[in-house]
């Protein structure tokens, strides 16, 4: 029921960055459910977690495994989480980083390990190990729809974007993978990204150029930094290109990068919303005129996450009263209501704590029919803005996750 | 669908207090929706509003008139909220109390109006100004069912719970009723609540039993505190009974009324979450072994108000490690996972991060087949403890609110 998503299209390599995926036989499916990432030598990698207190346990070793060396491989399983495993969990996520280690002749620091899928079930960790040494063999640098493939749980469709900029003369790609389809309310294994570029940058420079693109995509489609217990987005720049290392803001290339590395993730981020679990609307909430940006982070996730108001998106019913209600009760200090301007589209619905005079039933119901529809709050208190993406709340919403295990 | 809910019984009258209600035509259906409540003169009246930034029309004007003067009278219609209405639905409001001050000669500034159904909507003055005077005349001590029929919109059931407790040798009685039914995720026009007695009191001393009361109650079935743009809870104290004044909290009877308003707030409370839109389970939640109440609040609303756990529940499924990701994402600082224990009902399910050694499915999914399911996450952080109620989140919820006004 994806809404607006096609598939993936011109996917480009990355000189630098070589990838397979196998069928393990990790879940009940047989289908590619392993994926494999090398990062050439002298390749640098940033990655930001989940801040759940439940960090699974391959979220836990490989911030760990992070923080001890430059990472070298990134070993991704779907259909099981190895969440909620305890002590066996962490013992089996170190188990298959040394089985690779062992396989390609590392250190088992050198390998990250992400596992999505289903909470509390062990690890098959023989199965994973028995898939190591057949899966680096096909390792190769035009393989990312595979491994996007192989990352996908509940997602009804693999999620790739590439953009290309020239730098120092030379052609530069960004590839990104990205699988979340539970992206409604992300409170589990829900995203994992993978951007793979073949830019030449210090770690500090891939640490700011992730933060800056992971806060304005991934992030705007979160709650609070609501994370799963799994989520993850990873930076791998390989270095391959033939220019000069982007070692500051200043350098030539920053801010290409920047914006391509942003584009790339707001892409995979909405395509995660349009794949939304029963999705058949895309909304996208944008509020205007906030004192703050926080306040209007506060108001649109107020919205956003309202039952009341996406039961409504997916009934195309333009009931503005439950919009209101909404930003009424976000928090916002001070907040007076009949300065509070809301547009369904290009259609002003409410202003001065009422209906607006010009607003007509038929026109709101227009732009709800849609199947992307944008609300707009206007707030007229400062200059500020933030826009935000989610999904309706459907039918199949509930039978998804009422379903799901069962 | 409401969860092992009853019609209300032995609902007792309270001297001091008479109710009516009439069909006055606001909605759609012919059914009574205007009630009146009046309080005897020399009476006490204490009132808690939604903090909702988008508050009614009549809320406005209540918390308004309630700070000029005692009131004699509150006016409650259902089928119309008159909220998002702007300065005609104040005028609209305003001219009800004054209609009412009419007919029964008394000041505008003795009547509350209150208003619950759909918002946005001119309020039909005219067919209520044309019941008031009939409304009145139909006064008596024993209708207190008749109101609670009235105050309905999408509740199942009317909702009505009487106590007694003795007083200086004097019988007092504890009468409730409310509405409510939309309580998943309160936004809007969800809640509202009279709670009369006969025991005397002092202005303050009811203001200090309705607070406390509404904490342990009301506001453990919100969100954050996360109130409608029309809830209210009221409280009439007559002051009948032949006793000595409550006028502070060491009076005799000050601890037998707390107790006996508590009692019928969390049962009109529960019976709220019962008749929740769409409910097919009843839920609650402990939270044991908190450093802090607010941190105990924090997990519990985390889990309660968790699409992916209502979605469990609603499925049978013991889906556990959904509530711990869910407790994970509450933001309690420094909370380390492997010191959480969770409960279903009196199964130990998962310690240390990970499952019990004890915990068989079989045994989950035999609590949560059950109509009503105990999910208890012992933090083992200190002695603090809190529960909150709610329901799951099912099909039919989906249904209501995305047909609800269409």
């Amino acid at each position: 029921m994806a809404v607006g998503l096609q598939p993936p299209q011109q996917v480009l390599k990355v000189p630098g960055i070589r990838l397979g995926a196998v069928s393990a036989g990790i879940g009940k499916a047989q289908r590619p459910d392993l994926a494999l990432i090398e990062l050439a030598d002298g390749g640098v990698c940033s990655a930001v977690f989940t801040r759940n207190a439940f960090a699974a346990a391959p979220v836990r070793i490989a911030r760990s495994h992070l923080e001890q060396r430059m990472p070298r491989f990134c070993l991704i399983n779907a259909g099981n989480a190895n969440a909620g495993t305890g002590a066996a969990g962490l013992q089996s996520a170190e188990a298959i980083c040394e089985g690779l280690a062992q396989a390609v002749d590392c250190d088992r620091e050198a390998i990250l390990p992400f596992s999505t899928g289903v909470i509390g079930e062990p690890l098959p960790v023989d199965r994973i190990q028995r898939s190591l040494a057949p899966l680096y063999t096909r390792l190769e640098e035009d393989a990312w729809m595979d491994a996007a493939r192989a990352i996908m749980t509940t997602d009804t469709l693999p999620k790739a974007v590439s953009r290309q900029v020239v730098i120092d003369a030379t052609p530069v790609t960004v590839t990104g993978i990205a699988k979340g389809a539970g992206m409604i309310r992300p409170d589990m294994a829900t995203m994992l990204a993978f951007i793979g570029t073949d830019a030449k940058m210090d770690r500090n420079i891939a640490d700011r150029l992730l933060s800056r693109a992971v806060t304005a995509s991934f992030n705007r489609i979160c709650v609070d930094g609501d994370t799963s217990t799994n989520d993850a987005c990873v930076l791998l720049a390989s270095g391959a290109a033939p220019m000069k290392t982007v070692d500051s803001v200043e350098s030539s290339g920053y801010d290409l990068l920047c914006d391509a590395l942003e584009d790339v993730c707001a892409e995979l981020a909405r395509a995660i919303v349009r794949d939304g679990e029963g999705a058949t609307k895309f909304i996208t909430i944008h509020v205007t005129g906030g004192g703050t940006a926080e306040e209007c982070r506060q108001a649109a996730y107020a919205v956003a996450t309202s039952p009341l108001v996406k039961t409504a998106c997916y009934a195309s019913d333009p009931n503005w009263g439950r919009i209101l209600a909404a930003v009424g009760r976000a928090g916002i200090a001070d907040l007076d209501i009949e300065g509070v301007s809301l547009y369904l589209g290009e259609v002003l619905v409410a202003e001065k704590g009422g209906l607006s005079g010009t607003y007509t039933e038929a026109d709101g119901l227009e732009v709800m029919q849609r199947e992307e529809i944008e609300i707009t709050i206007e707030l007229n208190r400062g200059d500020c803005r933030e826009t935000v993406w989610t999904c309706d709340l459907s039918h199949e919403y509930v039978r998804i996750n009422a379903e799901y295990r069962t």
